[in-house]
Order: C-alpha cells, then sequence, then structure tokens
C-alpha cells in the first residue's frame, strides 16, 4: 500500500455566495504572479448567462460615425497588447468595516492578478469615429437578472468617462494568461480598466454604445457609489481607482509560532502610479521598520510582493502590521474610510501571533 | 458556442492553514446527510503520514491476555455497526471567541457526517481479553510532528476511559460512505467515538494499548483541555462530549431580501442524548418560536436539520438567532464558555440581514 504525498495539498475557493456565484481567492496562501482559472476569485450580481451564438459580434454604436459590428477575428487583427492586471472586487475586505455592512462578506480574497491581452478600447473607438458630444462609454454585459431593490430586470451594464476609456491602457481583452478568457471570467470578451476596481472590467460583453450624457443604470448610480451616511446620498461620490492596500499572508493570524526567525511576507497594490515602499511594525504600531520590495512583473497595474525578516527571541503575543504608500504619496489609513456599502476598504492589515 | 449551465457552481473546503492541512466544510452550503470526501473538513496537526506496508496489521495489546495482530479481514469477520456519525473539532467556531483566542481560526465548518462502519472496539478488546487494573485504552497514530511548545517529536496519540472504549458504539471503522475510509480521514482504520469531540475519533490507527494509569500525551493532558483562565491550569477539565449546538445555514450573514416569505434553516446537534428543540428569534431574542425538526437519518449521532417559514412584511434590519435544546435539557448560551484554547463553542448563533 502506498499513500499520496503532501504535494496534493492545494486550497480552494472561498465561498460567499453560489446564487449567484461569489467565490473568494484563497489570497493568504498565495504566491505565483498569475492566479490560474480554479483560484480566481468570482463575483457575480446574477446567474452566468447563456450564450448561444454561432458567431460572435461585438457591436460598437451609438453616437458614431460608422457604427461596426467587429467579429473576433476583427480584433484579432488589432495591434494587442498584454498587462499584468490585480482585479479587485470593490466589496473586497468588506467584512471588516465597523459598524458592518451588508453585503457580501468578501475577506481578503476578492482580488486576484493574471495576464490580460487584448485590443485598446480606443482602437476601436477610433476606428467607429465619435461624434462631438460623446460623454460617456457604455458596456453592456450578456448577463441580467433582479435586484432586491427593483421590480425589474436589470442587465449589467457600467459606463467609463471619455478620458478612461481613450487611455491606451484600457483594453477588450480575449485572452487571460495566453488562452481564450475562462467562461466565468468573461468569454469571449471583457473590458479591462486597469487601476480601477474591478465592477469596471465588464465581462461578457454585448454591446458598447457612445453616449452623450452619463449613464444612470443602478450598478453605476446605485452600487458602485460611496455613501459616507448611514441614511441618505449626501457627499457620496463614484467609486473609480483602487486604493493603495496591502495584506500581510504569512503568518496566519492568531498563529502560534516558536522563537528565532520567521519571513512575514505579504502584497501591496495601488491603484495610483506604483507602490513606493511597504512598511512593517510588529509592535503594534510603535515603531515601523520597511519591508524588502520584491519587483512588478512586467508593468506596474500588478501587486508587488514584500517579504521582512523577523527575528524573535522574547516569547509573548506579537500584533504585526502591513502599510503601504504609494508613487502620489498614498498611504494605508489607520481606520478604513466608512461608507454605507461597503467599498474600498484598505486599512493597514493587522494579525496577531504567538511566540512560545 | 455553448455556455455550461449553473449546474457547475459548487461550493470548496475553506483553507485555513496548508502545513498541517486545516480545511472546513463550508457548512452553510451542505443540505446533504453525507459529507463526501471532498468537502469533509481536514484537520491535522502534523503532515500526512507515510503508510508504507504490505499487509496492515493492527496491534491490540498491553494489559490483556492475549495480545493479538489482527488483520484487516480479521477485523471484517466480526459483526458489524454501522452509524451516521457528526465529527466535529473541538476548535470548531474558535474564531468567535471574545476574547480571541489562538490556534486555528475555525468559523462554523470543523464538522461533518456520515456513515461510519466497523467492529466495536469492545469485540477486539472481549477477544485479547483486559486483564484487572486495566484503566484506560490508548489509541496511537501513524501521524507524527513537532509542537511549537516542545523540542520532541510526538506522535498523535489518545486515550479513552474504559467506560467509553467499551461503549457498545464506539467502533473501529474501516468505511466511511460505503467505501474504504478515504486517505485523509485514517485509512485504513481510524477510531470511531460518537457524541464526542473528533479529537477522540483517532485517524491512521497505528496500535491501541490497554494501560493500567492515566495516559499523559500532549494531545491528551495538553491540548483538548479546558482552560477556563488567562493563565494556568486552575479548573481545566478535558474536552469529551459535543455541547448542544445549532447553526443557521440560510440565509446568509449580512444578506438582503425582500419582503415576503423566507426559509430559515440549519442543523442541530449534540453529544448527550438528542436535539428536542431548535427555537427561532427574529427579533433580536425578544420571542422565540419553535423551528420545524427535520428527521434524523437513522440513529441519533448525527445532526438534525430544521427549519422556519419566516414572513416578513416590514423592510428593516433584524437578527435572527437559533438555539437549540437536547434531551438532557441542555440549551445554548447567549455567551459561549470561554477557555483560553478556545474549544466546545456553542453560542446561539446569530445572524443579521436587511429586509428591502
Amino acid at each position: 500500500m502506498a499513500t499520496p504525498n503532501n504535494s496534493f495539498i492545494r486550497p480552494y475557493l472561498i465561498t460567499r455566495s453560489l446564487q449567484p456565484e461569489n467565490q473568494e481567492t484563497p489570497i493568504k496562501f498565495m504566491n505565483t504572479p498569475n492566479i490560474t482559472d480554479r483560484l480566481f476569485f468570482r463575483r457575480n450580481h446574477f446567474s452566468y448567462p447563456t450564450l448561444q451564438f454561432s458567431h460572435y459580434w461585438l457591436p460598437v454604436h451609438g453616437l458614431v460615425q460608422n457604427p461596426t459590428l467587429f467579429t473576433l477575428q476583427d480584433l484579432l487583427r488589432f495591434p494587442s497588447k498584454t498587462f499584468k492586471v490585480v482585479l479587485e472586487c470593490a466589496g473586497n475586505q468588506r467584512s471588516k468595516f465597523e459598524p458592518k455592512v451588508f453585503g457580501e462578506q468578501w475577506e481578503k480574497g476578492a482580488i486576484s492578478q493574471g495576464e490580460w491581452k487584448g485590443v485598446p478600447l480606443k482602437t476601436l473607438l477610433t476606428h467607429v469615429g465619435m461624434k462631438d458630444g460623446a460623454k460617456e462609454i457604455v458596456f453592456e454585459a450578456y448577463d441580467y437578472g433582479s435586484r432586491t431593490d427593483s421590480d425589474q430586470i436589470h442587465t449589467f451594464a457600467r459606463s467609463l468617462p471619455l478620458e478612461k476609456a481613450l487611455h491606451p491602457d484600457t483594453i477588450i481583452a480575449y485572452e487571460y494568461n495566453q488562452k481564450p478568457i475562462p467562461f466565468k471570467h468573461g468569454y469571449p470578451l471583457r473590458l479591462i480598466v486597469p487601476q480601477w476596481y474591478a465592477m469596471a472590467s465588464v465581462k461578457w460583453i454585448k454591446q458598447i454604445k457612445v453616449i452623450d450624457s452619463k449613464f444612470t443604470g443602478p450598478f453605476q448610480t446605485t452600487d458602485y457609489v460611496y455613501y459616507p451616511e448611514q441614511e441618505g446620498d449626501k457627499n457620496s461620490f463614484p467609486v473609480t481607482a483602487i486604493h493603495v492596500n496591502s495584506i500581510i499572508q504569512k503568518p496566519l493570524d492568531m498563529d502560534t509560532l516558536n522563537t528565532g526567525i520567521h519571513s512575514i511576507h505579504g502584497i501591496a497594490w495601488t491603484g495610483k502610479g506604483q507602490i513606493s515602499k511597504v512598511e512593517i511594525s510588529t509592535d503594534n504600531g510603535s515603531t515601523w521598520t520597511l519591508a524588502k520590495l520584491g519587483h512588478y512583473s512586467g508593468d506596474r497595474y500588478g501587486w508587488i510582493p514584500w517579504s521582512y525578516q523577523w527575528t524573535v527571541t522574547k516569547k509573548g503575543e506579537y500584533t504585526i502590521m502591513s502599510k503601504a504608500t504609494d508613487s502620489e504619496n498614498r498611504t494605508q489609513p489607520e481606520a478604513a474610510f466608512w461608507n454605507r456599502k461597503g467599498y474600498g476598504y484598505n486599512a493597514i492589515d493587522i494579525i496577531k501571533v504567538r511566540v512560545e
């Protein structure tokens, strides 16, 4: 009789809900720059769409000179761009807000990254020729369903302002990690908006429309809006760029360690510029030391690994923190900006360990 | 092009650690009486053992008349018993203790159940003939490794007092759900002690020894002991029978629902007697109503499903609680009995939902 070795131990997605499917990446156990389909977090508002077509057409129309139906072959003929991009759900770490907020109780794993390849949206928009007065670009997806706050059926749809739509790195992606995009992540075409929270990166694109007004779908003006007040819309503003952030992957919270040397490590990321430093405290925030930054793999739209070698000789309990700062001089705050729907959590990460 | 339908959405184990492997069952999404190997929680103190033998022998020796090496064939020839048994890790829900305690931060899923088949331990002990003065039966497992609180290598080993060892339903199991026990859950032989926390149900049994004293291995006298004090051993006592308990599986905590009729459902279980009632409160504990109990499938060592039809017409926030009582008149407390290592959590289960 033989037994399997320990290499058959692996982490899995963490289920938040199944209808629709919302599962997070076991991010604490990930040390790869490309998250595979199997472990890429899944965030859906509705059931998966049923896509039944023998030929896929992407309509780009609205306020344009030449409304066009692009085929996949058309898209493949344009010059492509490839980026390693962090996709982070705006609700990532929602479970950590105090007071608690309603919605999917994501812990730290509504985030993944990998290599997205596609054609710049700007290329398509140039091709069809936007007319004067164009203000926003609307991306309608194939998924649809009901919402608890409405009696109607809604399609997932989001818009981008012209400036972001025309950014040369905003792409209509057709590949993820050198393969067609996995179905659950937007096959065949997904908008990829680097540096914005992932609600902007619309999956299963059905059509792209240029409009001369502000788009007001519920996923634009009800959800994905920061509401700083417990009630009402006062001072609300839209969710856009990812906040500067970091998490500790190891040790695990409430772990017990021996005295000696331990590697504290994790990842850091931002939606503006790039990470300039990560600081670590092992004394509950009294003193801070620079962690060693790893390397961005390629561009600056991914996360960066960091590590810190901790020598601990005294037994006892320790509170360990990580704090990232980006090139725009944004730093993780002690407490995240509380908002009613729980978006953009980015407080300094904290764990506790006992050394014995 | 065709797309997969929604039946390919499934939950996964929730990873707590990989070295050793500790992963919990996505219990909130389970409504089956037999948890499969794939989703059965995994709780290990060490790496998986390497079992290399062409023939498996189970030694039963120590203070006995006829020390015997049993083969698997020997065991299969004895009359067998089959039970549906809840196995719950003593540390299940440890993450909910306040103040927080060190150790694996289990949520609600360090619990599973299924059908275990084997030969009563009593049969084997009768076969070998215990001598006078026999006091405890020690079960040594094949897994071993280091502990943070010791410089030595330890083998996982636990003992049972005679009374529990001779209980006719304490079995040496060789099948789980009509198949050989899955390797990660104790293949080829696992002790199954119904109604006790699962540390008692020793996996990968290497040998059984009858002794005339109290066994003092670290998994008997250091771990799996209730320490009520923050420091020191005062008033400590061993972890044995499972506390009366229940959890709400649906709705999920911090869910948003519509007005209307909703099914609140979950499971309840106990280590003494059987569940006699489950009460539900939808007003933060002010009033309680009986839930509808399902049926035990077979014996009373499993969990029992319960449900409650909730009609809600008024919008707002609701705190929903479930509280089980067993036939020994034990009821879930408002706060669990705090103990330093975080065992036996069984407070009334609480979730919050918003109705809109």
